[in-house]
């Protein structure tokens, strides 16, 4: 018998209903760099969803994604807030700084910050006599989900957007994850929630079941300049364009995206269920697809005999985090597979 | 009836052959980010015919690829020659200088530069008292086919290579639609002599027939350090990497690439054998799947009611150079159609 | 006798009244970064000999100040019209690149590029359909005078000024030797043209009297937001900034600037008397401090024992063109010897 | 009777023996861009005093050697680990994300970090499976004395060296305040040991009694090719380049800089006696030229009226702590009307 994986939510291809399109329409013959129908119907799709009149890009890559997005949207005097766990700060090679820009880190709880802490920061910088010697935040990043697996609130992400507004800041929210976010119970947060909340925020695509691509949602129309040009610059103008236009628009027909999120959550909660009747703890409270179990280091190896997942980090000296993550393509009987030998 | 279109090499989706693998291998989970085994095997495979030891790496792009290429080989007081015509230097969107890196433009004849041309550049600027306030040539650039669907033959590449020798300068080729080169009947380059003579260059595979992908040979093993870290920092690691590595893999099962090639070149041949038997003038002589015909300027309405082709450039006043352009997906019978028309 | 020196304008110190006024203020106290009064009183008198009301920065060097400037005008997406043979094209090792933008080099005639080049440039760009996979012409560069010792006239700066309105682009003008222009007989600019028709330009303090130092105009008031930080991000704010205000200050009373700048090109327009009388052939007609004379190489080696000079370019087999610089501290006496030994 | 100030280290001029060699030489006329005798001849006094046989390089000021020194050591890949408190961390304007490059933080203790933290960081680094996605360590930073005018000890340098070695890392210190740490009583580190300890270290001139200019000392020959270009590149060379071998062959003569310090410091020292004697208390024990003293924030105002000084830190709600810094140029006189003042 196969091995069970819970390693990531990238292991696999595209949900079928993706690879079925592609293949269906293989030997069309459309214009390139994103200029093609269905780009175009997928757009319209996610604008309605999202409420918005502004504009969508679709872009490869999440990495991709927020290096363009922090380049285009902030003046080279500026710098970006993020939490110290988020992605850009510490899992990107350096892409932001590539592009010249500074990440001011704040100290994260749960992989999450607040509209205090943001808004001290602020305050900190503006009544320094010396800020003009500073890089001055000129945006702040969040992931939803975070890197913790963890949600903002509708209301957390209001006071943010609140002192945004007060320190003249963007709100760019990175959301790899986003239907994962989406799936869970706890979740209030929609995407006309973020639309109206968010400068630029992306619907992730590669995580959540497409084969690759992010679908980058800038909810006020022209804001930057040649978007397309600063694509091409950066690397990130597919030439054959059309293929993450097909891929999104699967995904928002049937309200596919949503779907995929909570069948991944309800395997999660399965798993995190089944985890308190076995009496193990859990590092974080994560109410989406990723699981923090705390471990003895004495079980472990047994464990990787049988099922494939992620060292997180050292809990204490006999104990160790391992983070499995459930995804679109994970189910039932695996689960069940996984919990009997947990 | 469908109106013909022979506008450009990406218009399409992939090579039958690489969706029926793509399906086909959907659902199977592997590690992410290209360490998984369909990568590996396709880089043994390009290895082998390249008859090198050292690297291949899969990008997403060709503008891409010349970034992370140029950004990492050079050092930041080098910069890199190019024909005028270059890619890198008048259709990336600046992705060189974004960079940091300045392209040093070269006089093209048919979009080819040559070693006598890179030579005398090198020697004046060596000679120039002031060349340390200057930007050092690192690395000649060269596209094979040119932009102008022109070939460098043996002799000519060893050539360069020998310059490139003298003044310790790197030499990469970028192979978009290097199949197409391979193709031609005057070809006499090789893989295996690009492995010889070359630093780096691309096997291109998103004009070639992939959906998307370009395959780096660095044929020097271990040349440039942490070259994955920088394939991150520039936002070009795939997550879902196996995908590159799928399709170059079918590339490279039974000759695939040069199958494609041959198929183009031969319905363009074909195309330019008409043309000449109807009396129209070819802009450039061009061998491979690109076409540059004179048309005049009242026959162009009436020939786009019926077929896509590309603006290329004013002729004369009363004539303007097109660009017809055959690739894999082109059909015999489509081109016949094409014939009938002109 | 200490050989004569033709070699360069910066081979001295400053300008006497410049040193006596650093002597004389050396122990005073003041606040750091250019917030001090000489730096505010020399802004003003620039202002006013500019006629505008817009903002004075003082910067080190000219190199630097044309990457800042550059910088902070453009965004990402847009790069620098320049004579191929400008400055920031071949003599500042990239440095404009450095900071992520392409200069666009237009063929010179003398040094110099014309409205209309400048507006065939543009037409070209904005009529290619692939103009947003290019880098977009943002910036006229200019050099007044030029690297060949040409000038500007003012019906030519304005034909200039209504190419960039029409194209949406800055004008910039790069004065490293501008006191050497303004001291030419046949200049029709003045310092308030410049003010009136540039967006940026600098008036160059290094070539023309002082220590160090350039002091950017920018006529608009408030144009480019944060440019304290922009400077200190470029490594390029001088702590004891009032060294630059003291300079400036000193240029600009009793019009140190336009004397220097006249002595100068009395003195070169007394040598190109003399050459023509001579019988010698100079290389282009520049009517600054810049003399580009054609010598036998069989008269340069005897010629370099008395006086230095600098090679400028090979003119044929048998004859080579040399460089002779005024400057502000060079005398009658030694143009006399100079002429003698001709 | 004028006011006293304490404010900071660079708000006068330069050491009288400095504008006396300036003005001598003031009409000299040499070659360009630091290739004159003075420049050489400053270059070998401070390469005797560091016992090196490698390089030194005269940069106008501290964020801009900062910048170039990370710039051309480090590989794209690459980032600097520093104090949080380091001046490239919080005080440049993000010169070194311009440059592309990383700050790697490591929490401060009263302004140092130890070989202990850099090292835990590290291990932590390499033990990290997803390491090639983050930024490497390549250098760490130091300054001494630090922001807080806190010196390393040798045997702290010399255990910082050791991880620096374990693990290929550069260690480059930032002595833009070299001369009062050299002046402290209790320091016991030579120019001779940060010759033998460092790959870089910068001997500050600007805070430490020239007008301008920071010697860089890079103590293995010719580690860094076309360093003479980079600092072109970065808008950092000097035309009139022996305006700083000058200053800096004066500071070598007889010790000066060696002196300049010790007068700051003793002066520094006679304030903190009479500090402790009259019941202040002290933020931090610095034992260099700034004193950090806790105010009540009655007294500020008062204080105000007859003392420039900076504004530290909020101590507590009736506290603050303000800081006062000694120079080259304080006199006891001006010493003893501050106690008198206090």
């Amino acid at each position: 018998m196969e091995k069970l994986s819970f390693a990531s939510d990238y292991q696999e291809g595209a949900h079928p209903k993706i690879i079925e399109r592609l293949m269906a329409t293989n030997l069309e013959r459309t214009a390139g760099y994103g200029l093609d129908e269905y780009c175009q119907k997928a757009k319209e799709a996610i604008k309605k969803a999202c409420a918005i009149s502004g504009d969508v890009w679709f872009l490869v890559g999440g990495t991709q994604t927020n290096a363009i997005v922090i380049d285009t949207f902030l003046r080279p005097y500026e710098g970006v807030i993020s939490a110290d766990t988020g992605h850009i700060n510490g899992h990107e090679a350096g892409a932001i700084e590539y592009g010249g820009h500074k990440v001011l880190p704040i100290k994260h709880k749960l992989g999450k910050i607040d509209a205090k802490a943001i808004g001290d920061y602020c305050r900190d910088f503006y009544s320094d006599g010396n800020h003009e010697h500073m890089v001055h935040p000129g945006m702040v990043y969040l992931s939803q989900p975070t890197e913790y697996g963890t949600l903002y609130s509708l209301a957390e992400l209001e006071d943010i957007r609140k002192v945004c507004d007060e320190f003249s800041m963007y709100l760019y929210i990175d959301g790899a994850r986003l239907a994962y976010g989406f799936g869970a119970e706890e979740n209030d947060v929609t995407l006309k929630d973020l639309g109206r909340l968010c400068d630029a925020f992306y619907i992730g695509g590669t995580k959540c079941g497409t084969l690759f691509g992010e679908a980058l949602v800038i909810p006020k129309k022209d804001l930057i300049p040649h978007f397309f040009t600063m694509i091409k610059q950066h690397g990130a103008l597919l030439a054959k364009g059309r293929m993450l236009g097909i891929q999104f628009l699967v995904m928002f027909e049937d309200d596919l995206y949503l779907q995929v999120g909570k069948k991944a959550v309800r395997l999660a909660d399965k798993i995190r269920k089944a985890l308190v009747q076995k009496g193990y703890r859990q590092a974080y409270s994560a109410p989406t697809n990723q699981i923090f179990v705390i471990v003895a280091n004495d079980k472990l190896e047994k464990l990787a005999e049988e099922v494939v997942y992620s060292f997180w980090e050292k809990y204490d000296d006999e104990h160790t985090v391992i983070r499995l993550v459930t995804s679109w393509s994970s189910t039932d009987e695996e689960v069940e597979r996984l919990i009997a030998i947990l």
